[in-house]
């Protein structure tokens, strides 16, 4: 399987998570990119950018899977727009988790890719509790 | 109720999702701080440097909860070790749906604040439909 990553947020907390999980991990299995999307863009403009990315991505491969942040926002929207044009899938509520618990299974395939982005953005979410012997 | 936020995350995630929610919003009703850290940071002055912000934060106030981005990881664990000298909860698997949950009940104690959180992060991880009538 060959899914292309594509994440479209607001600004630039997709490269900041990417960059993150990649050196956590050490390696990036997965053809990725972040587009970021300013509170004062031109949404078509952003669109078509959207759009020429996951022409690269997606090309020859098995899909693409669009992360972003919040469902209803605008980058959300172009995401979901998307889905006319590419076989994509798109998950919101982006987070370190998801794209850590992606980036561990590069060999999925699109639909079972998309599950995991669910279970592992929502596992992640945990309140900690105090260390054990901590003061 | 005046409950403290402090996020703490791995680069300038917690930044740029804090200056999202803010624009989003249009007010952030609660004091509000991001404390980013780099992988090769020194743990034990990132975490004299959390301390420091907790207890400006935390001051004369009702609490305080910290959001960090993956539980086990470095920003995680130093959040945690804030609980044993402040009245603070920890929240891990930060996302841009639990940040604005959070802000849009601002009146809320330090447990219910955590429980928003929580139900702000999970529910904010969906799998986004194709628009109806879209291409």
């Amino acid at each position: 399987m060959t899914i292309g990553l594509l994440l479209i947020t607001h600004g630039d907390t997709g490269a900041h998570l990417l960059a993150t999980a990649r050196t956590m991990l050490g390696v990036c299995p997965l053809e990725t990119e972040a587009l970021g999307v300013a509170f004062d863009c031109d949404p078509d403009v952003v669109e078509a950018q959207a759009r020429r990315i996951a022409e690269r991505l997606g090309d020859g491969g098995d899909g693409l899977l669009i992360l972003t942040d919040m469902y209803g926002s605008t980058p959300a929207n172009i995401a979901c727009r998307l889905q006319g044009r590419f076989h994509a899938r798109v998950v919101a509520g982006l987070n370190l988790p998801m794209l850590v618990r992606i980036l561990n299974y590069p060999g999925l395939s699109l639909e079972e890719l998309t599950e995991k982005a669910v279970s592992g953005g929502r596992d992640g979410v945990v309140v900690c509790r105090k260390p054990e012997g901590g003061e």
